[in-house]
Parts: C-alpha cells; structure tokens; sequence
C-alpha cells in the first residue's frame, strides 16, 4: 500500500447544511450538486467528500454511533499566525463550534480548534518549524 | 481559509503500536521516533499524524471517549481493481480489521474498509471515473 490518502470522507447529517458551510460559507470549490447524495470538494491536494452518515457506516459495514470525539483532527497550517486569527475570526462568523480559540502552544507555535457542523474537529496552526510549499502542503523537516 | 488540508492527526492508544503497523508494516516513511512522543509521516501530498488519543482530546479541549464510529474514512485510490485486493491482503496479514472485503460497488468501482490498530477507518477503492495524477492524487472530473 503506497503512502497515499487522496480522499478523505465526512459523515454528515444535513448534506445542505456542510455545502453551506464549506461551499458557501468557506468558499471551497465543488461541482457536485445537492442531489447528487455526495458532495466532493477539490482541496489543494486531496478530496474532501461529504456523504450522509448513515450511508458512511453502512457503507464501511460499521455500527453507526452519534458524533462524539472522533479521534481525529484535520488540520490546516498557515504560513503566518496573523492568519490563523483571521481564519478563526471567519468561522466563527460562519458559526462553527470553536473548542480552543488560538493560542501559543508548548512546541512553539499558535493553533486552535474548530468543528465543522457535523463536530468534525479542525486545527487551525502556525508551526514555525514547517515550511509551507508554494501549493500550500507542509514539507517536513 | 484557503480550501487546504496539510495534517490528519490520528489520536491512538499506543504509539508504539501504531508505529509497528504503519512503519514497519506498510512500510511508510517517518523520520519521527517513538520517544518523540507524536510520529509524522510523510505521505504523498499530506502528512499523517500518529499522537495519544487522550492528547488529542486535551490539546482540542474535547471530552475523550472511547474509539467508536468515528464518522469519517480516510481513502486510498488505486489505478486498477487488482491493486484492491492486493492491499487487503497486504493488511489482512499485518492483523488490520477488515469491516468489508472488497466488492463492486453500486457505483460502478470496487472498494473495502480496514481498521487501523485504533479503529481509525480507511477505504481502499478503485474507481473507474476517477483518474489517479503521477503523484498518486486523484484527479476530479
């Protein structure tokens, strides 16, 4: 298995209300349509898909359970901590749950989290030990 | 917020664990070791964080609560169906849950589901629509 992820899916429980907020509200670029059942948006490097929950867990042959702490969080880095405020700023005007409001962390750099309206967990971070490429993806030490 | 997803982290139970089935047997590159205390992985076009699940929660100021559907799965598109199956058995071997063996599926591809040592759920697919870049990305249509 070649070290690759090039999709990553979000159960949703309203596909109107994640386009609205990731469509509309983030302004991120997709060709799907409401009707279509899923929806996948085009992120610099990867798919992001939206699908119904429900059809994610019978799809995957797993019990479907209510959204608590997934155990997973997505994250965004920023090339400068001027921009993670700004980003929180944002989306809290887009009304998502922000869980920490940004702040300096103990390996040196500035994040904080936000969920999606499904409880799915962003950071949002300044890490001055990575460096951004010109696409946006983090090269690593 | 610019449509970027640079970092997943995935919260686990045993890092030493975890390290045993992504390193040494998928065979994915880290520079990162276990004292470290948070394992990152370099995978095509996004990096893959491995960091204690009760760390996760307390840095996102989320209650922790056991690993459960967690709603979302990461996927891993390959060029030809066979390359599916191959995967399965590459993880199948390495202990991983298998929650669906591949099958056709109803849109016209050919998918299955594995679990991670810590229920983190990925999907293996092929997908005839979808073309796969030279960096292993999938290309929309």
């Amino acid at each position: 298995m070649r070290p690759t992820l090039t999709l990553i899916t979000l159960g949703v429980a309203d596909l109107a209300r994640s386009l609205k907020f990731y469509r509309d509200g983030l302004q991120w670029e997709t060709k799907s349509k409401l009707e279509d059942g899923v929806i996948f948006l085009k992120l610099n490097n990867i798919v992001l898909g939206l699908w119904p929950r429900e059809e994610l867990a019978k799809d995957a042959k797993m019990q479907n359970t209510p959204p608590a702490f997934s155990g997973i969080a997505l994250a965004h880095n920023t090339k400068s901590k001027e921009e993670v405020d700004q980003i929180f700023a944002e989306v809290n005007a887009l009304g998502a749950i922000i869980t920490k409001t940004p702040e300096n962390t103990f390996w040196g750099g500035y994040s904080g989290y936000f969920q999606d309206p499904d409880r799915h967990l962003w950071e949002v971070a300044w890490n001055p030990h990575w460096k951004i490429d010109s696409q946006g993806s983090v090269i690593l030490p």
